[in-house]
């Protein structure tokens, strides 16, 4: 299974990607009980949001009736991103913590880039500008049809979840271009399986990083 | 008198800017209502704001009791910027109308750039993404000394304009060292005279540009 390499910072940086419906959400609160549990100092945030600056953004962006640019858009997904990172990210990562989290810059490029056909070098550029050129350690992108994952959802759609099927087929595309072009940071994991067998494979992969980081 | 040239718009683009307490706000309403009665299509924006979206986004960076980010505050101007740009100021260019903006993009390289000292590339870039790029026809910098500027405040303090007397000298500085970057598209403005003075020297300098751009 190809893992990423361990960053020079003492913490770790594990990101749940994937489209709306995944199971990213469910799969990140158990590993963040997991993890607790077993006596790791853990932390879980959620992109957009966390801090109060950047909640405010979300309610922007998820919940505002009014029309929103996709530039602007793109835009204030990243000033969410770089408060998050501030305040929290990256003094818990310096702090030596676990920080998981709930969608992180790769969640941009593959809806915005992708789904928004937005230009993809800018996206990058912009994802760099927020994170400092900070990398997650690891990433678990949850992967499953379409047909699926909307049928899971089940709670009343966001804005962005208004959003047609052709969008989502998209975004699901891009996130699966951006495995293959960093497999040693990615695992993809099949998400049609029941919560129990995706979880499974999360903590397989999540110790089999902590293993690899150990040795180098 | 240094004029910038005509763009390619069929619009044009005109740009008050200046710290806060300068007096740009009043002289583009009263250049407004001048050009207005002359029969001009005329428009008045002003930054960040405007539309909903800018305007809620202006809420959040101006009336926040939260810490907000240099970074996030930057992304959160950009996002402002690029919404009023989609939905108003290119859309009125195109239209051939003439537009008025209390403050744009120069207020971002000066209070965020030279204020904030955040890195002048990375702000120079984000402003060109958020304006796919375009660049006002004329901007009138007014420029005057902090003291006076602070005594014609007045009103209660905005989270911007709660910090200290050392970022507005550097913003004033910055604004400065970017009139001098572009003399062509910016004019200085000696704004401690009396209001009318001001005014009629923002008349002198529009109609000055009009009658060049019309020759070219």
């Amino acid at each position: 299974m190809p893992l990423p390499r361990r960053r020079p910072q003492p913490g770790v940086l594990i990101t749940f990607e994937g489209i709306d419906g995944c199971g990213k959400s469910t799969a990140a609160d158990r590993a963040f009980a997991w993890l607790r549990e077993r006596g790791d100092m853990v932390r879980l945030v959620r992109e957009p949001g966390t801090t109060p600056t950047a909640e405010a953004i979300r309610d922007l962006v998820l919940l505002s009736k009014n029309s929103i640019d996709a530039v602007a858009e793109l835009f204030l997904y990243e000033a969410a991103r770089a408060d998050l990172m501030a305040s929290q990210i990256t003094p818990a990562l310096q702090r030596g913590e676990i920080v998981l989290a709930d969608r992180f810059y790769d969640s941009t490029t593959a809806y915005q880039g992708y789904g928004r056909k937005l230009d993809l070098a800018m996206v990058n550029k912009l994802n760099r500008f927020a994170t400092g050129g900070y990398q997650p350690d690891l990433t678990l992108l949850f992967d499953l049809p379409l047909d699926i994952a909307m049928e899971r959802r089940g709670k009343e759609p966001d804005r962005l979840e208004k959003e047609p099927r052709a969008f989502f087929e998209r975004v699901r595309k891009g996130f699966q271009a951006i495995a293959r072009r960093e497999p040693r940071r990615i695992v993809v994991i099949d998400a049609t399986a029941s919560a129990d067998t995706v979880f499974n494979q999360v903590k397989r992969t999540i110790d089999a990083a902590f293993r690899r980081w150990k040795r180098t």
